[in-house]
């Protein structure tokens, strides 16, 4: 896939993750998004007053946390139904530590997404951690696996680090499922940005899930 | 690694990532990891008025916003003087994505941390996303590199998912450089929980940096 041309703009197919909703949940996890944005861009040192900010945080925390339902019931919820996940940390509308990365599935059985990261994703200066590459590199092999009709857990990943990766700029996030042999899925994608291939990943995934609580 | 006893209590020895402070703006990020925390385990459904929990997050970050510094003077300003960062996705106390992990170093030259995960960390149900585990292992193979004596960027980085890692247990999580060859590092680690192997990693490191904005 290294040598597709530039696309940075969304691709065109099903949606295969989560639709965020423009209210809900999906709107406060929104805002928190930004929160967690605003804070790594202010820092200290700007005067502005963090301990006021951390109460009206906290605040929120608290009101929520008394109206929360107890954890093995939130759990069960969660995971009831059929469908796409809404909770994950890459697509997940219900999950503020998601960026979130939109991945659709494309006829010649890949999938695909783009992205553009900001401070809260950087590694080495000005670019993206190369921890939350193999996270993002991970869910989309897993999605492929869905889009290619048969899904597994991680067994092994290996990324190579071809060049950095930019944040504030688009990255384009693919995967595609190569073989299936029995239980052992093999599958690969990538992260382009500008063209350039600057993460590749090759998995190895088994045909297997793990129990849904209830 | 595999065979070292359970582990749960963190280890003694230098801190190698960044202390938070009680105050400023690392207070207001533990409380946004309050909030995030607290957005999944509430979810849709439960008469929380999410609406007006969206309009206090986004009044917290326009308010943040507004007085924020440019970004490239902020960009310049998170990456003067020496030390470990503060604002990574792993450790910073300034980055709400991070647990964060508390890596300390070892006299036997590795590193280790303990960090137990909550909901916004899940992948398989009441489990660890694989692409987290990786997240924490490359950063932590990182610090091992500090720790070693000569520090890279991750060029290669594989994988091994020995048995699901579980959510809301202490998991351990340690690095150690194993060989330094001209400017290529190798270095590996693992997560452990209950004294069993989860996740293994090996790393290929390039002894490079990239420049510092300024």
């Amino acid at each position: 896939m290294s040598d597709s041309p530039a696309r940075t703009a969304p691709a065109e197919g099903p949606r295969l993750v989560a639709e965020p909703h423009k209210d809900g949940v999906d709107a406060a996890v929104a805002a928190a998004r930004r929160v967690i944005d605003a804070l790594l861009h202010t820092g200290d040192g700007t005067g502005a007053d963090m301990e006021e900010i951390a109460g009206r945080l906290d605040a929120v925390a608290d009101g929520l946390t008394e109206g929360a339902p107890a954890l093995r019931e939130r759990l069960a919820e969660m995971w009831r139904g059929e469908g796409v996940t809404r909770h994950d940390p890459v697509t997940g509308p219900e999950n503020a530590l998601a960026p979130p990365l939109t991945l659709r599935g494309l006829e010649d059985g890949s999938v695909e997404g783009v992205v553009t990261l900001g401070l809260p994703y950087q590694g080495p200066p000005g670019h993206v951690h190369g921890g939350i590459s193999a996270l993002l590199l991970d869910h989309t092999l897993g999605v492929a696996n869905h889009w290619g009709g048969t899904s597994g857990m991680t067994a092994e990943l290996t990324l190579r680090y071809l060049r950095p990766t930019p944040l504030f700029e688009p990255l384009t996030v693919t995967g595609r499922q190569v073989s299936v042999d029995g239980r052992r899925i093999r599958t690969v994608g990538e992260i382009t940005a500008g063209g350039t291939a600057r993460v590749t990943a090759e998995g190895l995934f088994i045909a297997k899930q793990l129990p849904r609580p209830s």
